[in-house]
């Protein structure tokens, strides 16, 4: 077959370099929109190269509109009528109800604000910012600032230390530094302090508003709109590719510290193995997305917050953002591990002890702010059913029943370094509460990675099977060393 | 050439729409597995559509057998009439020699066990299982379980501290928190432990065997046939992918911890760059595996396991499942390198005091259990031909000249550590072995470091060039760390 | 339309079979490559095979310089006649200037030099010869070795503990060891030592040149010709792919450790995650390279090496091969972050103590060493016209806002470190500098992690947005407790 050969040698070499003019046609553009790009073509070229990779550019709302329903992105029955046959361009998202937002400016003679908000993606997909509000990310800023403790425990990260007389004293940080440490994911506050005028080269002097808190793209971000979050956090701008979102990599931004090493667990999991391995195989923009078919083994979003279906359309889990909906027990234990809380606010729980932590220091949960046994099943349940597409129910039961064993564990094992640790606050070796930070001394650091890295570490492991994280690599073994240690200070400090 | 662009453009549009339906076709099924998937097509819909997607539903044993034997995959020169003219579907594996199989259970009126084993597998595959039995891995489970010193510190992992008149009491681990540590990697025992019945929803009640130890796929799992080992750990079901178990993602599932930072090093490593940057133009499933032509750089499996051959067809390595075949030094040091044991039953291991370890406390190797000179040879001129396919003999004998001198460094590193230690113990500072255990107490631990964790990734960044994992990261500069720790803790520690 | 989907299916299977033969046709080989290709093809067939997949084999330098000089990689006006109309194969690279190069040896009747220098790569690229000249990393091993401070540190990695009566001390370490750790990434001296026979199989017995240093491609290798550096460390051997130099694995292989995380940083930051979940979508060989279109998020090389242009074909940035071009602030603070030094040779320093250093241990910077305000401008803005192709000027002042406010920040965390050491040295609680190495006690170590690995990370983090990297990862928490660990430290030695 030579010839067949040879001309399909030829065809497929042309096809090859055809196939950026693949890509789907442009949808029209608002007048707006084609203003803004007369002149962001050459101002910001990348940006606007990379939305016309993207679906965003390339439908109009009416035509998603026309998808099946399960198949459907846009979640709003109906789009406001000046949006329905052009593209979601610059200007669709950048300007709107420009009082609402307080960064609004004159540019160009549109109204434009520079933080796009979850308000302005609501107009088009309702139903994933209501599910968000709910979602305890999009109060991760709040959850921050708003309890003493936490920020306690912040200023003892970003606070800067000065030597004076051998001792060191903190100075609490700048805006900066929290902008870029903590409120990096759970975002800043945009603010807008006054106008500032820029030479922006080719087009001379501008005046634009002066914002603080930004960059930031931190799933809590208070807006000058006042709403809470950024879509694009995960949605990532400006060709806003589901197969981003889906992919495991935009949840590491966030989740690979030895805080909430949940996507180093990813990594080294049969899940993850698969992913990396085979994901060039898979359809990782397909709605509903199938397990098995579109593709092998689950990224983050599959098992917390993708609509999936069997091959024939039956649901095995509605779409959600929300992501408690699958999860009962929460794992990142401060400091130890408990029921989801029943509302996102977490700031607004208090222990018996009146500190707004949701279990006392020996482990007390503050029940009645906390998810019952009851939804906690449900939840469990839901999640099973994820598992259910390519598990048994008895290999499910068995894992459920390790990570319930290593939630014990691990709450023990935290107990455990903690009583030595308040041993220490007794003897007065150290300085505790409640007239003193229970974080700012070495000792009372090395009680903190046993909850913050250790038992977080542990947990997640158990949870997505990642090996070594859970024994080794910040794991059982460090916890054991953890209460070794505080033991072997003890003894050396309490010498004369 | 406009009009043959467009032509072009709509054909690879097409050809894109269509390439799901370029699978090869499914091979004719059994009876028997017709009616498993009667069920499983909807009841775990994943691994059936994950299943399609593999060889094993794709051709017979009888077509896998015409293939030209270099590039055969199956070992067997006779497969079960039976198993020869279908599909290698549900049945073929989870049924079948059902009294042998402790889990069997009647299911829809067949004998399923749902513990595939190594037995499974060699009606196919008998080669690759008669060489895995050779393997260390076969035998993970038994070399931990029966050696006293490592289970010794594996309590020190597991264990729960429970903390009282402030002193820590360990409690020794559940099965469950072992399963899901240690075993997790070395296999668990899989064991029948009755009987249970489920609802299975759609399905209604049906009952299965009760599993201990499940789910597992640890490679020197005991299974319910008394068979060790899970082919699927490194060959990952249900898609059975040689891609995959060629992929290095594969093997960091156990081998990326602290203690045996393999993938770590690769991941930094000349070959591991070319392969992150450069693998998507290879061909991960040829069999043979040529180098440079197929892939350019090798992952684990082209050092360690597989076929390779040259573009003419002259065989550069035979495939192993025998992975010490290629392998002449133990790098994992428990406590310092040695050559590789005769036997891959390492607890069978005395050195010269008695203890089940291949060498002493202080470095005399237990040399009547480990490989000669003559033998270290021959494995090293197996693997030098492996380097020989892209390297000149200088270059593979000067990196053969630096992990020899690594071995006797990190060896020595260890060794003035142990030193210290040895000099603590006698000094009473801690309490050691005969008597004690040496891993209890924290500075104990400092030193199980040095062992378990520095000196391995610095030997495993000399073998395989990992640059800053032998340095910084764990390495060197670590192991000089631990030492200055030992000397600063034993000087506070004997201060009245 | 099922014929047509056939008939694509057919065409499009075809095609995937027949890719392999698309590679572009091998360019006219000289005699002498001829002959080393008659050899080598079976003497190390993998290297031969991937350089065939190279553009080097593919394209004659007379072809490469009919580019048009935007997409024209060779930057020589002229290139040599006897190279211009045949393949750069091996006898290009491998022979010629034989005098020049120590390590000739009459080979097959050719005078080879194993050892590829930037003096033979500069035959077609002299002006990237040129530029890495003026770059730190060509004089990496200079820059190590020749600074007395730095190689006081190199002995504390690679020396080897001996430990006689309770008293560890060090021996100087070997060659072989200093060559895989500090040299492997800054590069060892290769020296022509004799003249060995090496028994190469079926070639028979061969004389070859005896090299010590060897093998190494380290970035500031000093080479058997006198020229500094090895454009292999990036461009790497046989492929030369210009994917792979943009990848940022290639940087992975030297920047990872926790002294210089920039890899790790980058892994978790928004560009890493669109790079690892998009860039199977990208063009990473076009030259010039264009954001948004090309690619839709920088590696390593889009901010540090690259030519950027527009898709109007409007540079943004030139390439360079001196990559502090774009850089200002040097973050890899050692040990403090200061501007950029003027001279590439950092040993020539001294700073206000007469130290070889670019501050002074409190932090005044050796400013005559440095370069001045008015050109840290001109690189801030080289690199902001960078990050304008995508973001707007506000977000990117907002960016080196951060950055200004974290070196600072930073910086002050060194010195109240700095400041507690200084006292346990005047204190005599450790013995430092003048007399005494400041490396070498275990206090000592908990100091160097101060400025070595944790101010690195943060500062690292803060520059290209790595969120935990400069909080809990190495991070400001990090820093906080080496200032509390020293303090108790302190206060436990200072005990009578």
């Amino acid at each position: 077959m030579p010839l067949l050969r040879t001309l399909t040698c030829v065809l497929a070499l042309v096809a090859a370099l055809a196939l950026p003019a693949l890509a789907a046609p442009q949808a029209p553009l608002s007048e707006a929109t084609q203003a803004c790009l007369d002149c962001h073509n050459d101002a910001t070229p990348g940006i606007v190269a990379d939305w016309r990779r993207g679906r965003m550019s390339q439908k109009t709302p009416a035509q998603a509109l026309q998808e099946p329903e399960a198949a459907r992105r846009v979640s709003a029955k109906k789009v406001p009528a000046d949006l329905m046959l052009v593209a979601v361009g610059c200007a669709e998202c950048h300007t709107g109800d420009a009082k609402a937002h307080a960064d609004s400016f004159d540019h160009g003679g549109y109204q434009v604000h520079p933080v796009v908000t979850p308000a302005d993606c609501a107009r088009c997909h309702p139903q994933e910012r209501e599910q968000y509000s709910h979602n305890l990310m999009a109060h991760a800023r709040g959850n921050l600032i708003n309890n003493p403790i936490y920020m306690d425990l912040a200023l003892q990260v970003n606070g800067v230390p000065k030597v004076e007389g051998g001792k060191a004293v903190l100075t609490p940080p700048s805006a900066l530094a929290e902008a870029e440490s903590c409120l990096y994911c759970h975002g800043t506050e945009i603010k807008v302090e006054g106008k500032l005028t820029r030479d922006t080269g080719d087009f001379g002097e501008m005046e634009f508003p002066k914002l603080s808190g930004w960059p930031n793209r931190g799933v809590g971000r208070k807006n000058p709109d006042g709403t809470l979050g950024s879509c694009s956090a995960c949605h990532t701008r400006h060709q806003f590719a589901i197969e981003m979102a889906r992919s495991p990599y935009t949840c590491s931004e966030c989740h690979k510290g030895p805080d909430v090493p949940v996507y180093k667990v990813y990594q080294v999991s049969k899940h993850g193995n698969i992913y990396y391995a085979m994901h060039k195989q898979w359809d990782m923009a397909k709605v509903p997305w199938t397990p098995g078919k579109d593709f092998t083994a689950p990224t983050c979003a599959a098992c917390h917050v993708s609509l999936l279906s069997d091959a024939g359309g039956n649901v095995i889990a509605q779409r959600t953002h929300q992501m408690t909906d699958r999860l009962w027990v929460r794992l990142l234990g401060l400091i130890y591990a408990h029921p989801q809380p029943k509302s996102p606010e977490t700031w607004k729980i208090t222990n018996a002890n009146g500190r707004t932590l949701a279990t006392t220091l020996t482990g007390q949960p503050a029940a009645k702010f906390l998810i019952d046994a009851h939804e906690q099943k449900a939840r469990q349940e839901r999640m099973a059913k994820v598992c259910g597409a390519c598990h048994a129910q008895g290999w499910v039961q068995g894992q459920f029943a390790r990570l319930d064993q290593t939630v014990k564990d691990s709450d023990a094992m935290v107990l455990a370094a903690t009583r030595l640790m308040m041993e220490a606050w007794q003897k007065g070796l150290a300085q505790g509460p409640p007239k003193a930070s229970p974080f700012d001394e070495y000792v009372e650091m090395l009680w903190t990675r046993q909850w913050l890295f250790y038992a977080n570490s542990t947990r997640f492991a158990s949870a997505m099977m990642g090996a070594d994280m859970g024994v080794f690599d910040n794991g059982r073994w460090d916890m054991n060393k953890t209460v070794r240690h505080l033991e072997d200070w003890i003894k050396v400090h309490q010498k004369p």
